[in-house]
Order: structure tokens, then C-alpha cells, then sequence
């Protein structure tokens, strides 16, 4: 196999940059390049040598380099990082050199890749090192390192191990065909396992809409009648000017989503246009967004002007907040939106500008200005509804690769169950048990396919 | 002193990223953190160790740790550089975690400036160091990495010591005043060394306009009149439609930058306005830009538009190119702007617009097309004219302040000199010496001042 290269720290210069090497001749091709007191295939693993990168009669840089050997690496090849100054320049051109003595340029992935070709991790391990790079909250991060360490595929790989010897028990049935009164595997045992499977494969399958909640974020969306302040609030949150706000109805046209963190969980927030009857086209357009986006949101914040409450409750001075002071039209909108199954947190926004004797407090709705930025009690709504609404076990699904195969191993062995509680033949039993087998095997990648490594390997990085 | 931590690999996500610890608790500090086969402070030094950074029950990642020990580290500090994967939640939690377990955050440069205090290297290493970061080009780096291995520094650090042997002996001098016969300073032996040192600090002086070229990139302006394609020809040179261009005159109003790096040259290319009289005010505003631009710039690349030249020479016909096909007017302009001391490269643009007849290759012009982007004449060109231009010497000042205090050290050795031929006491000549060996003091460093080096590590990267 060839050896690669690549430029493994964040693209830009900066202080240090780390240029990673690996292969059979990872320690030879560096060789050539690196003057130090020793040669690197003099050194002993897992230690670093200060030197020089030079080719000719040039001098690239002061380097520091780790030389680490098969198969105690990530890829499991001998591996040498070069760390370099973070110049542009001399990253590229260290890469440029490697590659004339000898290097190929990394594929997006393809350190990864061959760790998990050299059976350093498994295809889930893999793909959680693409989302460990990408974790931008806690919650992510807690997601990808257990899943890296195996939470995921250890516990799949030892069901399938146990159902795997169940299955070729029964397929040895089938050699024996003649002798119909062999049953090599235990039905008992096999309906014990597929329960036990079933139930398994179901938790999973449930853990999925939080994992992947975490992953991508918990989505959020922020509706409202028009000029209710949704954009101001959107930017309270943000802390930053992220949404034009103006006094003008109609002023954002375009949802505008972003994401924030907040106690570690990604909250990832959508601002919409806001909901009313309109002859403006684009408007409407924006409109029938507001819409698609509610129905996506597991948690919608339903935001209502105080002021606009009062003037149209008339006389009910004194009952702001109450339902009383909602006009009948806001309300069939509201319900409209907010029929799916998101929770709801419905802000009272602009209280600042009631005069005192107007407001009184409501355990239903959460008084806010938002233009003043003091939004503390919505954010720990939204934390609190967010825990509420998310399972959290050990082993969670956040792929949606996996998902697809778990649902797949989850239908076969609902299909095994059925068969067993049947009694058909062991024949249709090994069929329905392979398809299960396959399934769970595609998952930690014992059962692997080109374009499928293709697919996930390439979303990756180059440098990992 | 306290232990500092920061990022050391350029900002963002990536595969891998390094935090770098430094001081006194280093080790110590990590090792509350590192979860790994042995103790940090048990490994060996130059040694790297696998494991998990960890806190209470929570793991933030898999890291692999570098353990330098002093004074054999880049500070001179017990150092451990943590390699972890290049999420920027992981990148900061880890920041985060160090400070909460008695590290303090680094300032902008603050690793090199221990490394200048811990004598692991003069000011002009560590001022290099900086360089070789920003570094854009193979001069560039070229230049900095000379003066990181102490190319200036020891050169003047050198003809300072052998200076201060001197005027120490005529300050001891200076104590026997009464005896004024005594002698101990060999006036012979000052002089040749002052003439030595003048010549050496003249040279160093003389680089400098080289020097400073390479780190900067050399002053290139495109200059002429409105829409002969100037920007055209920026967009070009540099590969990407960096200016907007139009067929409407003054299309062009502020003067755009931008850097090119040809055979590891750099060129700083300045685009301007087109050079008329106009009555926008504006426009005007951009005329007077461009002379400017053309006063600064060391090479100018003057652009003639071929197709107009042919219509104001009216019956020249086959005479395009020749001097006479330009117009009082143009020749005057260009004069005016050309009469400073820098190189002038015409091109004679839009040729293939002129019918084949019209076109007689003239060696003063560059003919091109620069819409079809192929001038490779003019990148030849403009590299044989700044290659003529820049002098190249082993020692070269790259650094305005090192300029400054060069040129104060020169004229004071100029007056040591001048007192030395004049026959002046020592007293007196001790003054100008004294002079001479602080601004040769100032260059390495050796001797300092807080605010100078504030204003020079302020200038550096966090986590370099």
C-alpha cells in the first residue's frame, strides 16, 4: 500500500502546523527529507526528533518530528507527524517535497480509512471520528467519543456474534435435510435471542431522533404573528446582530437559521417570517416556509406581542397574559402551527412596554424584552424543555446510516420471531436471520461494500 | 514564573489540533488530566504517550501527549504539546479545563518570548519566528529562517563584542584620568574596527529596501489611462476576478491589492484608476491614488491599450507599437507618473483586437491579451526586473526596527570615526561608542525594554 500525506491541523496559518505520513515507507520518505541528530529509522518508537526539513541546498524548516511504527498508530502503519511552523508556504511546500520523494496526496479520510482497514476500529469508530472533528457542543462530543470507543458497535458486534452461531447451527440443520428430526440449534434459545435482539435493536431505534438531535441539533423554530420582535429575539439569543430587525412588518422574508449552544446541548434555531394573511408574493412565500419549518421543530417558541394583546383586548385591562387577551384569529393560526407534536414555549415579548398595572405574571407564557437581551428565563426553558424531550441512555443511534440498518435488522428479526412462533422451516428462518446478520454487519462494517466506505470516508476531512 | 497554555495549530476544525503547555507545572498540571498507560511525569523526556484527557466522570478526548523537558524545549520550559482531534469544542473545552487546573492563557507570542527570556534565543530568532509564520514565498521564508538560525544576531552580536572589549578599555581609561598619558585602548586597532563595522552596518542598511521587498512582496502598480484593461490584467496575474471590470470608463475607483507569488518571488500588485482628466469627484479622488501607488511601487506596469493607440495615430498603419502611435497626451501622463526611480514594464494590451497587419512585435512592449489570461510574457518578466533589482547578500535586514537601530548604530560609529580623526578625548568618544553598542544592543536583543518587547510579541500569533 501506498504511503500518503497530508496537512493534518486546521487549514490557515497559525503557530504549529502538523503534517501527518503514513506507510510502509513513511520513515524512509522522511528520511530523505530530515536532518537531526539521528535518523528517524534510528529512533525508537513514540518519540520525537528537533531537526531540520531540507531538500538539496535548501533548508525548509525547523521541525519536530513523532515517529510512531506499525502497529501502534491511528492508521496502524508506521506514521511519522512533522510538526512545522504554521506558515502556509511551508506547509505546502513540505507536502510538495513528500510527494516528489515518494508520497501520494491523503484522500479525504483515508487515515481513517486505513485504521479501519488494518482493523485499528471498526466502521462506527470510524465514522465517529469524522464527528468527533465536528462536535460543537458537549452532548455531541460525549456522543462521538462513546460511539469511537465502541459503545455502539461492541454491543451490536456481540449480539450478531451470539445470533451468528445460532444461525449456522440451523444451517447445518439444513445439510443434514434428510434427517428432519435434527435440530442443532435450540428453538428456545433462538426465540430467548431474537426477543432479546428485538428489544435491543427497538431502544435503539427510539435513541435515534435524540441522537440525531444532538448531532445536528435540537431544531427550533420562532414563530409569531408579524413585528412581534422574532428577530430581535433570534439575535438576543445569538448575541449578535444575526437577523435584520426593523419596525416594518414583513421584514424577514428568508427563514434565518443558526445554532447556539447552550449547557452543552445544540439548539440549532430558525427565525421565520411572520404568519399573517398578505398579497405581498415573496411574503407569502416566506409565509408557507414558516410553516414547513414549525412542522420540522421539535420545540417551538410561539412569541407574542404585550402590547398588540392589550389593544386588542379592549377592555380587559388587567388580564394580559390571560388567554382573555389572544384574538380569536391568533389563536386558530397558532393552533394551526402548532398542531404537530414540538413542545411549545410561548414568550410574552415587549412586557417593557406595559405600563405597570397591566402586567401581571403568567406561569404559561414567559415574560421577555427581548430588545433589552435579558432572555435568562427563555434559555433555561429551552434547556429544560430540551432535557425533558430527549432520552438519554448509554448506547445511542445518532447516524443515519445506522439507522437505516438497524431498522432493516429490526424488521428481519421481527420477521424471525414471527417465523419461529410459526414454526416454519429452517430454511426460511436462515433466510430471514441472514438478512439480520447482514444488516447488524453493515453497521460495524464486518460486512462492508466499496461505495458505501466510498460514501463515508469522503465526507471526511484530508489530514484524517 | 507561571505555566501558560493556548492553541497552537491555526484556528478552525480539522483533523488534528495541539495544545501547548509550557512552564514550571507543566507536567504536573497535565498529568491531572491525562488518563494514559503511565504518569506524564513518568515518561521519558521527547517522549509521546496515548491516552484520554479526563475530568471527574466526563472524557473529553483521545489525545496523544508530547513530553519536552528543560531546558531541551522550544521555551527552555518543562513543555507537553497535546495533540487532540481538531473539533473546536474540544479545542476550547481543553483550553478551558488546563485554566481551571492552574494554567494561565498565553498571550500573543508568549512561548517564543519565554523562549528569548530563557536565552534559547536572541530578539531577531524570535522576531523571525513571527516571520517564518507569515511567511508567503520561498525568499520570504528564505529570510526568515536565516535569521532564525542567527544569521543577523551573530553578525552583530559579534562586532558588538568585540566593540565593548574597547570601549571598556577606554572607560578604564577614563579612571585614570589624572595619568593622561595612559593608553589602553590601541587607537589603530579602534579605528579599523570602526571602519569595519561601518562598512558591515552600511551594507546591512543597504539590504534592507531588498530585504524588506521579500517580506512585504515588491511594490508593483498597474498604471494607464481609463479602460485600456488594467484590471484585466490584475484578475489575470492573479487567476480570479478580483476587480470588477467593465467597458464603462472609471470602472475602477479605489485602488485594489492583492499578493502574487511567482518562481517564490512575492509581488504586492496594486490596481488603480485610470489615469485622466475628470470631473467626478470620486474619480478623482482615484486618480490621485494611483500617482501615489506609482510613487511607492518598485516596478510599474505601464498598460497601453493597442487598439486606441491605432485609431490616435490615424495614418500610422503598421506603425502600431512605435513611439509615435501614442499620444501627446498619453506621453506626458505616463512621464509625469513614471519619473520616479522605479522599473517600468510597458504592455501593449487588447493586440488581439488589432487586424494581423497592424502587428509588428516592437521589443520595448509586452503584447498580450490580457483577457484570454495568457500572459506568461509579463509573469517572465516581472520576474527577470525584480530579480535584477533586488540585491541578494547572506545577512540581509528584513525589519523595520532593526533598520532603525542599524542606522542609529551607523551614524554613531560614523562619529566615532570622525572623533577618532579629530584626535577628541576619550571621554568624548566613549559617548558615541556608547551609542553604537546600545543600538547593536537593541537588534539582539541584548539590550531591552519592556515596551519594545510588548510592542514585538504583541504582534505574534496565541500559541507561538
Amino acid at each position: 500500500m501506498s504511503t500518503i500525506c497530508a496537512i493534518s491541523t486546521p487549514y490557515g496559518s497559525g503557530g504549529i502546523a502538523v503534517i501527518r505520513v503514513s506507510g510502509g515507507d513513511a520513515v524512509a520518505i522522511c528520511d530523505t527529507l530530515f536532518r537531526g541528530r539521528k535518523r528517524l529509522s534510528e529512533v525508537k518508537a513514540n518519540s520525537v526528533c528537533y531537526g531540520y526539513v531540507t531538500r538539496g541546498v535548501e533548508t525548509l524548516d525547523e521541525v519536530v518530528c513523532s515517529v510512531f511504527r506499525a502497529p501502534h498508530s491511528f492508521t496502524g502503519e508506521d506514521t511519522v507527524e512533522i510538526a512545522c511552523h504554521g506558515s502556509l508556504y511551508i506547509q505546502q511546500t513540505l507536502v510538495e517535497w513528500l510527494i516528489d520523494a515518494g508520497c501520494c496526496a491523503a484522500q479525504p479520510g483515508e487515515f481513517t480509512r486505513r485504521a479501519f482497514a488494518n482493523g485499528r476500529m471498526d466502521l462506527t469508530q470510524a465514522e465517529a471520528v469524522a464527528d468527533l472533528i465536528a462536535a460543537q457542543s458537549k452532548a455531541e462530543k460525549d456522543l462521538a467519543l462513546s460511539q469511537l470507543r465502541g459503545a455502539v458497535s461492541s454491543e451490536l458486534a456481540s449480539l450478531r456474534e451470539r445470533l451468528l452461531k445460532l444461525t449456522s447451527l440451523i444451517e447445518l440443520e439444513l445439510d443434514f435435510a434428510d434427517h428432519e428430526e435434527l435440530e442443532f440449534a435450540d428453538r428456545g434459545e433462538l426465540t430467548d435471542l431474537s426477543d432479546e435482539i428485538e428489544h435491543k435493536l427497538r431502544s435503539l431505534m427510539a435513541s435515534f431522533r435524540s441522537g440525531n438531535a444532538i448531532r445536528h441539533g435540537i431544531p427550533v423554530a420562532i414563530i409569531g404573528a408579524p413585528n412581534v420582535g422574532k428577530s430581535t429575539l433570534l439575535n438576543a439569543l445569538l448575541g449578535e446582530q444575526r437577523a435584520i430587525v426593523s419596525d416594518i412588518q414583513g421584514t424577514t422574508r428568508d427563514t434565518i437559521e443558526d445554532t447556539l449552544v447552550i449547557d452543552g446541548i445544540l439548539f440549532r434555531l430558525t427565525d421565520t417570517a411572520g404568519i399573517r394573511e398578505t398579497d405581498d408574493v415573496i411574503e407569502q412565500m416566506g409565509v408557507e416556509r414558516s410553516r414547513q419549518a414549525a412542522e420540522k421543530a421539535q420545540i417551538i417558541i410561539s412569541v407574542i406581542d404585550a402590547t398588540q394583546l392589550r389593544s386588542e383586548s379592549g377592555a380587559s385591562r388587567g388580564q394580559v397574559g390571560g388567554k382573555s387577551g389572544v384574538s380569536r384569529k391568533q389563536i386558530e393560526t397558532l393552533a394551526d402551527i402548532t398542531s404537530c407534536d414540538a413542545e411549545v414555549i410561548t414568550v410574552l415579548n415587549k412586557v417593557d412596554l406595559l405600563p405597570d398595572s397591566d402586567y401581571r405574571p403568567m406561569t404559561d407564557y414567559i415574560p421577555l424584552c427581548a430588545k433589552s437581551g435579558d432572555i435568562e428565563p427563555l434559555k433555561k426553558e429551552l434547556v429544560r424543555v430540551a432535557r425533558s424531550t430527549m432520552q438519554t441512555q448509554a448506547v445511542m443511534l445518532s447516524n443515519a446510516r445506522h439507522y437505516e440498518a438497524v431498522t432493516r435488522a429490526h424488521k428481519a428479526i421481527g420477521s424471525v420471531q414471527q417465523g419461529l412462533r410459526d414454526g416454519i422451516s429452517g430454511e426460511l428462518l436462515s433466510l430471514d436471520l441472514q438478512d439480520c446478520l447482514n444488516a447488524l454487519g453493515e453497521v460495524t462494517g464486518q460486512i462492508t461494500n466499496a461505495e458505501v466506505l466510498q460514501n463515508i470516508f469522503s465526507k471526511f476531512c484530508i489530514g484524517k
